[in-house]
């Protein structure tokens, strides 16, 4: 990577951590913040506001994907980078993926969050073991019905994919 | 299990891929139900809204978590059931982890999902990969104030633990 690229990231990556600090003082959520970047310019900054939402999903990164999906209006960040404080939780990298941004850029690594008590390994280590196994009791019950929504899907010719 | 328990899961489950099945029709997004139950009641109901929303990270599962967490006031679902009308993907997968339900049941697998075009086994492949070698290009960048969110965080003395 070129100095002066890489110095461009580390400037959008530095203001994610900075989110992430002020977002302890305010008290809204943990210490991380997230910022999405398209063509150079700032589209989304967001900060954890799990305590704030009460709601366990608004991660940085996925608080983030959302304001930054609500003003490009549009379900996909194309040509978007995401800048995350930390290293992504599951949750995140599956919201990373399902938004198709072009790159991901983060500072802290999991070890560093696992170290301040936010470790999110053990959903990684959730996700590679078998349903059966898992430490959330998890059922899969057959019903008739189950694959109707599908075929009613693939059969709709107005549809919008995603 | 006893047949009258399954019996219950089943009407929840049944409810669930109703509710995907009616998605489809209103055009609000894909084929996927959730519903979340708590001592024996529904306390949450809602379907994917990628499409109307324009919010990637609007699958089922997270719509419901969300709303079930603003009703509970709580960001953890204790003593609450998740049923999905299908196996959920990696994302909605943490976002369960992180709301700490009781259980999860689910319908139609992620093989059924696949045929009919929505494929998360690429998300679950790439969680698997090192970052280096992930399709989304995915780079860390150390910098000097990384760890700052945490240390403010640890030192805090009034902090919600979540």
């Amino acid at each position: 990577m070129e100095e002066k690229e890489q110095e461009m990231h580390k400037k959008f990556l530095a203001e994610a951590v900075k989110l992430a600090q002020e977002n302890v003082n305010t008290g809204r959520g943990g210490p991380f913040g997230a910022v999405i970047v398209k063509n150079g310019e700032i589209v989304a900054r967001s900060s954890n506001q799990v305590l704030i939402t009460k709601d366990p999903t608004m991660h940085a990164e996925v608080a983030a994907i959302r304001e930054a999906c609500g003003k490009l209006n549009s379900f996909e960040l194309k040509d978007c980078i995401i800048y995350s404080s930390c290293e992504p939780c599951p949750m995140c990298l599956g919201a990373i993926y399902w938004a198709r941004p072009k790159a991901l850029y983060f500072a802290a690594d999991q070890h560093t969050a696992a170290k301040h008590g936010f470790d999110d390994k053990f959903i990684y280590d959730e996700i590679a073991v078998p349903k059966e196994k898992r430490k959330i009791k998890t059922v899969r019950l057959v019903l008739d019905t189950q694959e109707e929504p599908f075929k009613e899907w693939t059969a709709k010719e107005d549809k919008t994919q995603y």
